[in-house]
């Protein structure tokens, strides 16, 4: 039988994949944003980004409650201050889906993503929302085993990003240097947030 | 008296502070190797990272052990908790000191940073390394007051950020796609680290 305590814990859990999902929206809207210079779309991601915010403080009050009142020991306190740490990763998260947001909402009614970068940027978008997705998974189904495929999913990002200045340095370009900081800057905020996603399953692998 | 649980918190804090000096020493350094092309002071930086590192593991498993151990609740126990954030948070400080002594590196025997940024790019070291010293004294004389100090620091670091890149995409502007990619970075990176320590000396403001 599951104990109010025990309870409180699956609670977080299932918190932190709320959170997850929320921050998996955002991404996805922020890459529609940026391919689709769809300025509604990139004002959602920065309007409701104060949701995922309220969602941590919420999460992270609980969790210190929990460490207050229950004082969980070994595995439990583990879990405990793993779910902190993940809270906190999953803000920044939806903090680069606004980062990514803003620039398709600066350059708007322009797209901020030259037409030979399209597919690059399409394919870090689209590792981005797999990543966040399998970090979900991973917390609510508490299955450490989805880390692996995760980095994996986070070598290629890395490798589209490399990709990516190495198009940004060719003579073929075009875009000048505003096009290239815009580029320099989406890239590594994808490639950050697929460093978050590792660290959450990498967490989740060795906490939960 | 203080006992030998006071002892503890106090040594946890402690070993804050000395983070913070470790993390101060390597964005001085990365700042020297970027403004002098440097390559022996880059890979000071670069190689030294893991001690950072360490300093934090052992911190987070001493943390841990006292809320296993000690049970702490309300002001101390978000003290405790402060802690795991807070180390989590100099980490990432020593990781962008990192990547801009890596950039120093990559440009190296060239200087990364074209001669009408320096003044600039200097300026936004010296904040960084002034604002990760005050946020060691917030620290260590659990001395919220410095948070105000520490955010004005930030707002002048967002400034000159946002110069950067005015003279990035001004017309005069010589070092085509790859200088601009580098100063771009370099300013994201210290950008990023005066907002961690705004947060470091958020959380002493509101948990010490």
């Amino acid at each position: 039988m599951r104990t109010a305590y025990h309870e409180r814990l699956d609670g977080l859990v299932e918190q932190l994949g709320q959170m997850t999902r929320r921050v998996a929206s955002a991404m996805s809207r922020a890459n529609n944003a940026l391919l689709d210079a769809d300025i509604e779309m990139a004002e959602k991601v920065i309007t409701s980004d104060h949701r995922i915010d309220e969602l941590r403080e919420a999460l992270d009050a609980e969790a210190i409650s929990i460490l207050a009142l229950e004082s969980p020991v070994a595995g439990e306190l583990r879990l405990v201050v793993a779910v902190l740490r993940i809270s906190a990763t999953l803000e920044r998260m939806g903090d680069l889906a606004v980062h990514i947001a803003k620039i398709a909402r600066l350059r708007y009614p322009e797209s901020a993503i030259p037409a030979e970068l399209r597919g690059t940027l399409l394919e870090m978008g689209q590792i981005a929302e797999l990543v966040v997705q399998k970090a979900g998974s991973a917390l609510v189904s508490r299955d450490g085993s989805l880390f692996e495929q995760i980095e994996k999913d986070d070598d290629r990002m890395d490798s589209l990003h490399r990709k990516l200045f190495t198009l940004l340095l060719d003579d073929s370009w075009s875009h000048g240097v505003e096009g290239a900081i815009d580029v320099t800057l989406i890239s590594r905020y994808y490639e950050r947030f697929a460093d978050h996603a590792v660290s959450v399953a990498r967490r989740v692998s060795n906490d939960f």
